[in-house]
C-alpha cells in the first residue's frame, strides 16, 4: 500500500484500480472552467478501459460549450458513512464531441442518462492523469 | 414543481431545501481552479444553515492555497442507482480561512475529517449562488 499522505492514511491507486472503481458507479461530476470561475455537473457516463476514455451524453448549453474548450476534470467516488471508508477518482484530460458509433460501438456502452432530453451530443475525456486515493 | 429544464425532467430546488439537503450527507467536493485548470477534492464539510456557510478542515496544501484566492465552488449530492433517482447542488461562493471556534461554536459543528491528520486548517464557503436539482 502507497500513502498518497503519511499524515492522512490515505491510500494512493494506481491507474489500473482507478479505472476499474469508477467503472462501478453510475454517477460521476465534470469539471470545468467558464469565465474563470469553477463549475461542476453530475453526469451519467461510461469507461472506456482501453483507450481510458470517460464518455458521457449532452445536450446543447453550458457542459458543451465548456467541453469544446478542452481540458476538464471528472471525479467520481464512492464511501460508507457509517465504516467512514471509501475512495475517489479524478481524472484530468482533454474533451472533445466524439462521434456516437465511435465512441460506443454498441448500446453496451451508451452512458444512458437517467435525465430526459435528447442528450445527442456524445463527449469524450481522454486521461492524462488519473489519480485515485483510498480511506480507510 | 418547478422544471430546471423541460427537456430533462429535472427539478429545481429552491435554496432551502438545497442546504437542508446537503446537511444529511457527509461528504462534498471542493471545485477550484488551479493554475487556469479544473481541480475537485473530496471533503467532509458541515452546513451552517442560518449563515448559509460550508465548514470544512484541511492541512496545508493545494487545498488551502487555492481557497486564497477566493472563489470556488461545492458540490454535494445523493442517489439511487436502482430507481435512477437523486439531487445535486452546486454552491458557488468565497472562500476564506476562518477561526475554529468563531465556525464552530462548539464540537457539534467539528467538519470531524474521515482523513487523518491535524486539519488543523479551517475553511469556509460564503454561499453567493446555491442550486439544485431532483431527478426522478
Amino acid at each position: 500500500m502507497q500513502l498518497a499522505d503519511p499524515r492522512s492514511g490515505i491510500e494512493a491507486l494506481d491507474r489500473r484500480e482507478c479505472l476499474r472503481l469508477i467503472a462501478t458507479v453510475p454517477l460521476g461530476r465534470i469539471v470545468m472552467v467558464v469565465g474563470g470561475s469553477p463549475h461542476i455537473v453530475p453526469v451519467n457516463f461510461v469507461v472506456d478501459a482501453a483507450t481510458e476514455r470517460i464518455v458521457f451524453r449532452t445536450d446543447p448549453g453550458t457542459k458543451l460549450r465548456a467541453v469544446e474548450k478542452g481540458r476538464v476534470a471528472f471525479e467520481a467516488d464512492d464511501y460508507d458513512a457509517a465504516t467512514r471508508t471509501g475512495w475517489s477518482v479524478v481524472i484530468h484530460g482533454d474533451a472533445e464531441e466524439i462521434d456516437p458509433p465511435a465512441a460506443a460501438g454498441a448500446r453496451l456502452f451508451d452512458p444512458d442518462p437517467w435525465a430526459g432530453g435528447d442528450k445527442a451530443h456524445w463527449v469524450g475525456i481522454q486521461a492524462t492523469t488519473i489519480t485515485g486515493r483510498r480511506i480507510g
